[in-house]
């Protein structure tokens, strides 16, 4: 302890920082010797822990020690451009560094007052994307709506599934209670979350149709009419449909006009949940995933997947910010502030279900600033690129096929083998350690993925993991 | 670009790194330079900005520059150790240097398999915290309950009023929808946060019985007892009700041993909202505040707030896991894996409502093995000290008076002249720019409270404030 207490001293920081910065810079040159998916068994990395709490204080090497020698060894590196499993978490350097400087600044943005700049920048960097991805001119601040960063996808869907809700209902449902069956709609290829939403919402999932789709599992425009009209015939209240771009699963496009057009006329609040591929729309030659999303209520899409932004930053998006706002405000005296009474500004705690809220915005225009558009678009295209190549090499190998034509970065795939052949496979390419890809079911098929889109990923790394597939597909057959 | 694309290389990231390090280095060097409350006009940040997102890549030292020279202005500085508005959100360089290592390595930390660190990491040092303040056993992930970090006590409370919903209707809800009207109860004084998850989980703000309380803000158990006992006679269902230990608005300490009695009686589910104050218990001296803790459901508090953890931190417990996860679990293929598959990992993103999560254990395990226990203690006694000696000073003035006996690091006091001398006084000084309060209301009289939290406030820091708001009266009055 000094005249500090036990705080760390500004010269501290300074040279544990370095170190902090020189440990990233050396992982991310080492990142690719490391087993892409952790090897470790269950209770390896606890058991390697102290059972309580250091009575007192220790050096910071200790710990950036330990990290090295305990949790790195319990690391499935994401950052690793051998990384093609579930979807990108893609980081970046700027990012890193945006990140950093919000955690330093320690501002707490709930409201506009308790720091101006979190607000507006935030402000300015959503409205920046929407010219970015080609969204329409609803979603900016200076119309009726606008947009905010959510934590995740989840948050986002939750949030549009509520103002849904209190829509349908006259915002009774958040002040009495619901007191009626509301039923919602994704294609049966929609993310988790959306059912998580309903459970959350007090829906209930039973009251999520799940759609069905074509044959490149987008959902059925037609079906999905059928199935609001069955229930709109039982007495129930259809609200809300949530059309996907970019499934987890196939990374299917929904056909988002044509499910506008149908949610228009059933007076549906439509979400696009564009949370995988929202950010293709920075090239204009896959704008066409976003066709018809002038029809959405509210979008999203997570620069946290693949624009090089590190967890967590979802932009959603709304076109009438005063519902989303009605449906999630509550105003304790101990937040009263002549800015918030003025109506002058935003108050983003209102915005989604946490109060607090991090200065998240500084990392997103980070990388923004650093690659320009042209670099975000540049990257994009690579990864798209790479997984059309991807894509080439399966059809033109016997043993293997499509399962779909992949739209974008992710291609479906399997051995003609069968389940058991495809199983084996995935086991013996992510227990080598030297890549990691995971499945999905297609038509109840066991499919293999392989999701491009880690900052790194180039050629020669889409190369070798097709090598090591076909390997491990001879072994297995 | 060069060989790597757009992107920042291993070198590039290690300069532009340090350059950050220092940033923020000298930022805590020059905090108290600058206005505590940001005296910007709301608007003033944003005309600085480019109106569109720039189309070639820009330069980190630009980027740092605007920081300075544009962010810096509309920051309200929650580092200062003049800050004394709302409650603290005090970092600490392990804390912030923790974060900037999970940011490095960038993971995901969804499910066990996809970080097995990350979760077990978790789940250690929240059983250490269960010991470090005195917490019952049945919150410790050797028994059938356990912790987890979730974002904020918002989402605490919402989770754990989500499983209250579950328990009272036999699961249903989520899966049904919700169909019956389910009643839920915190004191008047308890936080927004509440009457938010209400909201959120289709209850409904106006099922949420605001309970009366004693002269110290805390509930009045009897009046609990008979709220619950009309509701029931109306043939409502009660199923929750959330003790505060610490109240936002004025730091009151619910009485959780007799509220947990009633609940107990009539089967509600208990949370214990210690957000603001559960670090307190860290000292045995202060452990009272937890007297009862045992009969709770659920508990949670915020390291964010006051245990020099950067936002976004907070400790949430539950005696019952399974419950949890059947209210929030959803499984989709492109999920499935053998390690959850076994049971014998937890997969967090069933604890709560977002999918994606960070590795913030880590800088939690940083700041607790940096600061010890010890000195963890030390810091809270000193603003618990500071707090006290405050009240002394006010309970010495003619013209001032407490509105309550402060309980640990808040005061909430006023002038003896009236609403409107006060609101000068709060105007006056916050817009000095010299240190940042803010009120509340107490029994329809408004107050001013000096929260003391702040990792760098010492004595100097209080006795100035003091000081200012004399000045301040005097010219008031």
């Amino acid at each position: 302890m000094n005249e500090r207490g036990f705080h760390m001293s500004p010269e501290e920081f300074r040279r544990c920082g370095y170190a902090a910065i020189d440990w990233i810079a050396e992982y991310m040159e080492r990142v690719e010797e490391f087993p892409v998916l952790s090897q470790v068994k269950p209770g390896k990395i606890r058991s390697q822990l102290p059972s309580s709490a250091p009575e007192g204080g220790e050096g910071f090497d200790a710990m950036l020690r330990d990290v090295g020698e305990i949790i790195l060894e319990g690391i499935t590196h994401w950052q690793s451009p051998n990384f093609f499993a579930y979807f990108p978490a893609n980081a970046s350097g700027p990012a890193i560094l945006g990140d950093l400087l919000s955690s330093g600044l320690g501002v707490q943005g709930m409201m506009w007052v308790t720091s101006p700049s979190c607000t507006e920048l935030e402000t300015q960097v959503l409205d920046w994307l929407v010219e970015m991805l080609g969204l329409p001119e609803q979603f900016k601040s200076t119309t009726a709506g606008g947009g905010v960063i959510q934590d995740t996808a989840s948050g986002a869907s939750l949030c549009a599934l509520l103002a849904a809700r209190e829509r349908a209902t006259g915002f009774s449902s958040n002040a009495r209670g619901l007191d009626r069956k509301l039923t919602a709609y994704g294609s049966s290829e929609a993310h988790s979350s959306i059912e998580k939403a309903m459970m959350v919402s007090g829906l209930g999932r039973e009251n999520l149709r799940l759609i069905d789709v074509d044959a490149g599992f987008a959902m059925r425009p037609e079906a999905l009419s059928s199935a609001i009209a069955a229930d709109k015939r039982e007495g129930l209240t259809p609200c809300f449909a949530c059309a996907t771009v970019g499934t987890t699963s196939s990374n299917a496009i929904d056909p988002v006009r044509a499910i506008g057009e149908i949610c228009r006329e059933h007076k549906l609040w439509l979400h696009v949940d564009a949370a995988m591929s929202g950010t293709a729309a920075l090239c204009p030659e896959y704008r066409h995933v976003h066709d018809g999303v002038e029809l959405a209520d509210s979008y999203c899409f997570n620069p946290h997947k693949w624009m090089f932004t590190n967890f967590d930053c979802d932009c959603f998006y709304v076109a009438d910010r005063a519902g989303l706002i009605k449906t999630l405000s509550v105003l304790p005296e101990y937040l009263k502030n002549k800015a918030t009474e003025s109506g002058a500004v935003f108050d983003y705690r209102d915005w989604h279900v946490p109060l607090g809220r991090r200065f998240r915005a500084l990392k997103l225009w980070f990388v923004i600033r650093h690659y320009g558009v042209a670099g975000l678009r540049h990257h994009v295209r690579e990864h798209v690129k790479l997984a059309q190549e991807f894509a080439g090499w399966v059809k033109a190998e016997e043993d293997y096929e499509l399962a779909v034509e992949p739209p974008l970065n992710v291609v479906c795939f399997r051995h003609r083998g069968g389940e058991e052949v495809n199983r084996r496979i995935m086991e013996e390419v992510n227990g080598s350690g030297k890549m990691y890809l995971t499945h999905t079911k297609l038509k109840g098929q066991l499919t293999l993925r392989m999701s491009i889109g880690q900052t790194h990923t180039e050629r020669r790394h889409v190369e070798r993991a097709w090598g090591l597939i076909r390997e491990a597909g001879e072994r297995a057959t």
